[in-house]
């Protein structure tokens, strides 16, 4: 996605640790016209499949999955939460993802209610770079017994083992971006 | 907006503590279409105070912002973190926030770059009840020196204090559903 690039090429920072850093218009502060567009493209990537579902993790991924929604006809979005908190329904689906950015093992929750057997998921995300985020909705989707349609990503690192790691697992994932290398002197390339 | 109270009567449920559980279309599960009315809503009410940015606060205020931002013109959103990431940026304004359906002490962050004196900021969130959030991006626009246009809730209980602190403070509060009472049985009163 052109418009994509060009955006990350010219806001993207490149952080120690290999972080590539894009809070002005996808993590912190949104371009929600930009997203729109991000949305449009998934809906364009996967509208054979017939989602009736989005699932994604909080927080960034919700400004992704509801533009798509959008396009898809208003499909619901179900939100997978990081925290456990004490107004979470106790009957969960959960899965273990360990945040290399941030070095923390998180538990991902989604209640039972929100996911079945007769869903068909498309399951969106921000950032796919080790693909532990990605793995825990998709385990969480097997839980449920939900059919999983397809995978999207809006950047992926694909020197990093994610994609692969998804694709092994026999899911279709779609990416808008895709970064080849990030270089100490901040330069980004793409595929 | 009589929307928004039909299905807060349909599916809001109470638990223990005072809690109002609007998980399946509000706060896990998403409802695009409401928020779209929602976000409708909030345009009508704030159109003319011409808000260049909507600052609001990790998760659930996401997608309700961005229903808004689309009516606005897609003006851009900042959402404010409510976790110390290793990627945030170090520049930041702060505020505490207690949470009491958690029962935990926030610290919410707000990257200097992406909110200044030039703003005129639109506050939404998705409950008013202590105020704790709200009163935390109040704090937050002003060390940046940012003109707050107006304050929105979707939901408020308005037998708690949030909404009168907020007032007190000065500013404007509009809300789209008012809760007036909620009872042991699972009755919800609205004003």
């Amino acid at each position: 996605m052109k418009l994509l690039e060009e955006r990350i090429t010219k806001d993207g920072k490149i952080l120690p640790g290999d972080i590539l850093k894009i809070d002005n218009f996808l993590n912190h502060q949104l371009d929600t016209k930009l997203m729109d567009e991000i949305g449009k493209e998934f809906y364009r990537l996967f509208k054979d499949r017939e989602p009736n579902k989005i699932l994604t993790i909080e927080s960034s991924g919700i400004a992704i999955a509801q533009a798509a929604s959008r396009y898809f006809g208003f499909i619901p979005i179900v939100f997978a939460k990081k925290t456990v908190a004490t107004n979470m329904a106790k009957n969960t689906y959960e899965a273990k993802e360990h945040s290399y950015t941030r070095n923390i093992e998180y538990t991902v929750q989604v209640a039972k209610d929100y996911l079945t057997a007769e869903d068909r998921v498309l399951i969106l995300d921000d950032f796919l770079a080790n693909g532990e985020a990605m793995n825990s909705l998709i385990s969480i989707c097997n839980q449920a017994g939900a059919q999983i349609v397809g995978c999207g990503s809006v950047v992926c690192k694909t020197y990093q083992p994610g994609e692969k790691r998804i694709r092994d697992l026999g899911y279709d994932v779609e990416v808008l971006a895709r970064v080849k290398s990030m270089s100490d002197d901040g330069k980004i390339e793409f595929e």
